[in-house]
């Protein structure tokens, strides 16, 4: 492994705090996780900003890139014009395989649309979905499609539930992982046209262990390792609660703030409210996975500072170990023959 | 208004703490807001719960019903069995003129169920639909529909706008409300094939000021006023929210208790965290409207204690004053126009 240690190709262009958060987070990584970083852009910025830290002992490259996808470009526009931007560059890293990993923060319609057009995606896989995990009472939940695709058919949501469930099982070690369908009530007689369908398909897929419905709150509750849906209930689930605890947090702090001795009670109690923001932080949890393409792609928060980016790294980091691309692979290789049978029950 | 009183019908023995705390709820808000307060239910169980508190100077009345749907029960089972039921009791009281509203605890499919057959849809009104009054950082956005229609139209989305319009702008007091639709993405090119139809409608349709699409983050961020959904995404987003918010008080709490320090910071800061909590408790809004019948209906949460039927019967009061219903109805009849001139566009 010495000679060869694992490469996390890092679009070092891409989000709110570009490149500075993203280079440093980087170097954070590459030291922390013993990978070597493809570090993208353009060569001079990237040098630039290298100065700032000790590199000594990591192992890095810098990979040119003259154009950059800015966070309010549309993605379509930006991937024509932008042939040389740097999350297309990111990607053919991954494409050629000088990198088995990619790590983006910035647009994620960019990072999703680079993934597809120039990693390409895995045979059988009808269309890639994001898998986030969720932060939990105990162990996390995989949400997934979480916002990648709109619309979705009941057999996509089977193939979220394959690639969440080898997820679960090779990365988080969870030996048999409860696959639930989001939805609203437990009852299998709950939910819309689309949940009903979805969960008669899911209940007789072989590959995971389907335990049926589960609501939105159980996704934070321990309610399921995975939970499937199509991306437009994932981001809104997902969104909604960002903004809760986003509220709840303004909220807290507006009412400590009132007086003398709740802001001595803030000032012992800090430990305490730290740890839990860090437990709820999207940042700690490292990013969104785009599972489906040929290759490991971790797609950050737009706004991620270095932290987000390192452990982004991480998460790339973990998923190559466990070769879940290989394990998906072939698990949706021989799951083309459940789905030809499946189509011919219903 | 002394010798004619707003009567409100409460279901007695619907939720997880009936009788006891729905009728000290009852008395509670008979007492605090000058309604009448009709309690459905078996008199000498009412009777005995009402010994126990001081009902001078309250105004009251007793309904006799001798049966009860338990939470666990299928609604349309209990309905079609159960005829003298106390939730199909309180909607008649509605349906008979009796009371101009109601509160119920309980099982929601119960509660809509009766209302929908007992009181009656308004003229117009495709379907009926839940609004639910979401804590923010600044003013509460009315998300409807939270879980009475898993599967919508357009057009119903529409409905639900006016209503919620009508809502915050008479009861909440909001000038002219930001009707957003709850979508994954602000552009107009975002979401699924139902959110760009239901954008082109929403987005002509002149009986409310529609603001364009919203995030799930934004419901809690003053972001809109009323936020038009169909009622699976609605309830996802609802029960998320509530998933996420008991997660992070749970985190909280644990992470007190880790050191003497944290534990008095803790109890110097309570009042702050009580405040806050106070602030994001669904108790303190009182529970979901039900729109689109012809009479209020306000549906607890089957948890609810005394303070959450108090202020049930709060919200129930406040729509009855400002007449809702009668403008919901007005407002239905004249858009019946603008409806079939909608769908000759489409």
């Amino acid at each position: 492994m010495a000679n060869h240690p694992i490469r996390i190709a890092v679009d070092a262009m891409g989000g709110d705090h570009a490149p500075q958060e993203i280079v440093s987070g980087a170097v954070q990584g590459a030291r922390a996780y013993g990978v070597e970083v493809l570090l993208v852009g353009p060569p001079d910025i990237i040098e630039a900003e290298l100065q700032k830290h000790d590199t000594q002992g990591i192992r890095y490259q810098i990979v040119p890139a003259s154009e950059v996808i800015e966070m309010g470009e549309s993605p379509s526009v930006g991937l024509r014009k932008k042939k040389d931007a740097s999350i297309i560059v990111t990607a053919k890293c991954v494409k050629r395989g000088d990198a088995q990993g990619m790590v983006a923060a910035g647009s994620t319609g960019a990072a999703m649309a680079s993934a597809l057009l120039y990693v390409g995606r895995i045979e059988g896989v009808d269309r890639p979905a994001i898998g986030v995990l969720l932060p939990s009472i105990s162990s996390p939940c995989l949400l997934i499609d979480a916002g990648a695709n709109a619309d979705c058919t009941p057999e996509m949501l089977s193939q979220f539930a394959v690639m969440g469930n080898i997820y679960m099982q090779n990365v988080r070690n969870v030996k048999k992982p409860r696959v639930g369908l989001l939805n609203i009530g437990e009852e299998q007689s709950k939910g819309n046209a689309f949940a009903h369908t979805a969960f008669q398909l899911l209940e007789k897929d072989p590959r995971f262990h389907f335990i049926g419905n589960v609501e939105g709150k159980e996704l934070f509750m321990d309610g399921a390792d995975v939970a499937v849906t199509d991306g437009f209930t994932g981001n809104v689930a997902l969104k909604s609660a960002e903004g809760v605890m986003k509220m709840f947090g303004a909220t807290l702090k507006t009412e400590l703030k009132r007086s003398m001795k709740t802001k001595l009670g803030y000032l012992l109690a800090e430990p305490a409210l730290k740890a839990t923001s860090k437990k709820v932080d999207p940042e700690e949890v490292g990013g969104s996975l785009l599972f489906g393409i040929k290759g490991v792609c971790v797609i950050s928060h737009g706004s991620s500072k270095a932290r987000g980016i390192k452990n982004a790294i991480r998460v790339a980091k973990e998923a190559v170990v466990a070769d879940v691309l290989g394990k998906i692979t072939n698990q949706i290789r021989e799951g083309i023959d459940i789905h030809e049978h499946a189509s011919e029950i219903f």
